[in-house]
């Protein structure tokens, strides 16, 4: 499996496409990196850090002569995307991209491109509440988890090839079918975000909350200070296991208001014990962990 | 106002009690620092830390001399514990606790106490979801913010000693009436914290779960992995504002839910954005913060 590739194209160049411009360009492998950003003054940043070669404001002139496009745009833009690299790129062209909602993205890529698909998705377990190509770093891939799209009717080379190119940036990678990935990411990481939204909200009206907010409430709290189009894009498209998982909390914050409100000792032991233990095996690995 | 104490009692010597030991003996602040705890395991760990002088499994004994006693046991015990330091310790003792409700606590010494009071409630910031003598450091306060009982009928003498001695450890002293202090915690840390369990939680029955967890799932549950005794206890003592608390947050999750439902692009904009704003409103000095 190749993972050096002439020209690679990346559409989109915040955090996520910079940081991987940079690895790439670091890591050799890719001669050229073409960058497609909306706003020049993005495009500057990516290529003063060295993020990108060339930078472009037309995603077709960036990716006609791309071996490798990723696509580093937000979840909803991703469709309109894919049908515009389908067009102009290269057909033996290998692509990807790095949103964190898969359904939605795959399903459109397996009703509009040919079979074997060239187009697999990944989502990188990487990013931050930090975002545009100024935080960019080459090791942001560096031993994370990458979940590449499993499944019928994918082009075996690219799938290998896109799996080389995560696990070549330093990822531990993880194959994962796409409506699985989405049930299991409202879980660990879509709800989670949103309820992080919504306790930092529970201070709102008050004033100078600062000497009552702990290490607890600002580590609960720091996925909400990440960027709302973002959130907006994943819950839209992953909508279904968001709305259940929402309705799976709060039937368990209900399940703690009963026990508050009847004074159950018990409950509450069994409810914080199940929690503490859900983390735990969570991550057991790293449970001497006191970050 | 008097910073230095002949003796000094630490009731239980978890984290939070066997690392003011170890600030008061660093900091030349107590002569001699006696510990009390329920088991003779935990003692002899705080005693070979040089967290404590002498340890005891008898309140009583190890309190009769003190003129400075600070209960650093679970709220849940606190009210008995303040009983029997009334009956046994000197009359001009300086008492205070370290627990994170203040009304029920405080309430019950308003009722039982001589007035004015020298027992005032104290409540530091500070702590993890470590616990344990073995986890005390001598720097645990320093920085940290510590709430201290404001209100009538206290004895202003103790009042200034309580402030002095946090401040003496490194903290930064804010003065908070007790309601209102359990008002505002619920909404800063109570109820945090059963949301940070009930996310936990929202991964039972899910296996190897561990590629799909990043790094915001990793902070939002990290206090559920602390004590279950400890916050069934400050859900007993703060019931009233838990409760309503617990209401806000599942109106705000259900505001989520119906946007997402209903594909309410710019209502999740809205929200979202009302998370971040939030959020920096709290930690205005700290957003550049990238922990």
């Amino acid at each position: 499996v190749t993972t050096r590739f002439q020209s690679a194209a990346i559409i989109g160049t915040g955090l996520l496409g910079a940081s991987l411009g940079l690895a790439l360009k670091e890591r050799r492998l890719a001669e050229v990196v073409h960058g497609v950003g909306r706003r020049q003054s993005s495009l500057d940043i990516a290529l003063e850090r060295g993020a990108i070669d060339h930078g472009h404001l037309d995603v077709e002139a960036a990716i006609q002569t791309a071996d490798l496009i990723v696509i580093c745009t937000p979840a909803g833009s991703v469709p309109a995307m894919l049908d515009l690299v389908l067009k102009s790129a290269k057909p033996n062209a290998i692509v990807t991209d790095v949103t964190s909602t898969k359904r939605t993205i795959c399903t459109h890529a397996a009703h509009t491109w040919p079979t074997p698909r060239r187009f697999i998705g990944s989502h990188p377990m990487a990013g931050s509440e930090n975002f545009g190509p100024e935080h960019a770093v080459s090791d942001l891939y560096d031993g994370r988890y990458v979940l590449v799209e499993s499944g019928a009717g994918l082009d075996d080379a690219a799938h290998l090839a896109v799996i080389a190119l995560w696990e070549a940036v330093g990822a531990i990678v993880s194959d994962i079918d796409p409506a699985e990935h989405d049930r299991l990411l409202a879980r660990t990481s879509h709800v989670p975000h949103i309820a992080s939204a919504a306790i930092a909200m529970l201070t709102h009206g008050e004033s100078d909350l600062r000497p009552f907010a702990g290490g607890g409430f600002k580590d609960i709290t720091r996925v909400a200070a990440g960027r709302p189009e973002l959130w907006r894009d994943i819950c839209l498209t992953n909508s279904d296991s968001v709305s259940k998982t929402l309705d799976d909390l709060m039937s368990v914050l209900q399940q703690f208001k009963d026990a508050v409100a009847q004074k159950d000792t018990d409950q509450l032991d069994r409810l914080f014990e199940d929690g503490r233990q859900a983390r735990l095996d969570v991550f057991d690995q790293d449970a001497g962990d006191a970050s």
